[in-house]
């Protein structure tokens, strides 16, 4: 199973895939989604969209998992930062993907076991765990960190699914 | 000139088309979307992205304008409201419309000559500038706001733009 993180954000975008074998995690791809800054904002947030939309056409992964902001630093802040999240839901429900929205307390939780780890705890794990080649900007190791959190959630959500 | 007008929201996103000629204005179509509202939050936007692509498509407008939010009660409201925001861009630039934002200040100055206008007045603007038929639901009456107030703005945006 491929498992497509973003990380969202309307200047960067991080966007990992990992490929989830039982328990055994292997990095497949990352990368950063930056919208030209001078460009206007609606064509920025066009970028995001039609940039995950060729990531998901290239890797064709079989789920997709976000992190979800709750909170922001004012409420411009929140208003940019959800443009570019719906832009890019939209891109992944058009290609069939569901997306599973975690919060940062959820990932960090996954990856260090403690919801209020540094950033630098959380690429760290990440390179322990799937071992990316080459240097990871901050917002590719934060979308590897959302998919390896959803390989860690899918199978017990999968066993409540199917119960249900 | 065909100008959309669209009122964002993750609940009901309004939308107008009207017919602009010179100083003439006319009402094209009206409406309301509204996603369900028990669905998940993701397929919410799609509903949204995928509605407006379908307004488009069938009056295929020259240009479009959409409300625009700098306040919001809180962090929560605006992450939403951004989304769908973001969704309804996206459909937008997706049809090759370039998207003029408004703040609802200069949207009541355009129609009612005054920034702090009340809901009312503006429906009651809207009604008697554009005449659209039957009963108007509060979000497509503020998106033929938009709309209008874009038909106020564009002749002078258009200049400025040819002579820079």
């Amino acid at each position: 199973m491929l498992v497509l993180g973003v990380d969202p954000g309307s200047r960067h975008t991080g966007y990992g895939v990992i490929e989830v074998n039982g328990n055994k995690l292997k990095h497949v791809a990352h990368g950063v989604i930056s919208p030209p800054p001078k460009a206007e904002f609606s064509s920025r947030l066009f970028v995001l969209f039609e940039g995950l939309s060729e990531v998901i056409q290239r890797y064709r992964p079989d789920e997709a998992a976000m992190e979800d902001v709750f909170m922001a630093k004012n409420a411009a802040s929140a208003l940019k930062l959800g443009q570019a999240r719906g832009a890019l839901i939209v891109s992944c429900v058009q290609a069939g993907l569901n997306v599973s929205p975690y919060s940062p307390t959820a990932v960090k939780q996954a990856l260090v076991g403690f919801g209020r780890a540094e950033k630098a705890q959380i690429q760290h794990m990440v390179s322990l765990l799937i071992k990316p080649p080459g240097k990871l900007q901050e917002d590719a190791a934060d979308a590897l960190a959302v998919a390896i959190c959803h390989a860690h959630h899918a199978p017990a959500k999968a066993l409540r699914e199917n119960a249900a």
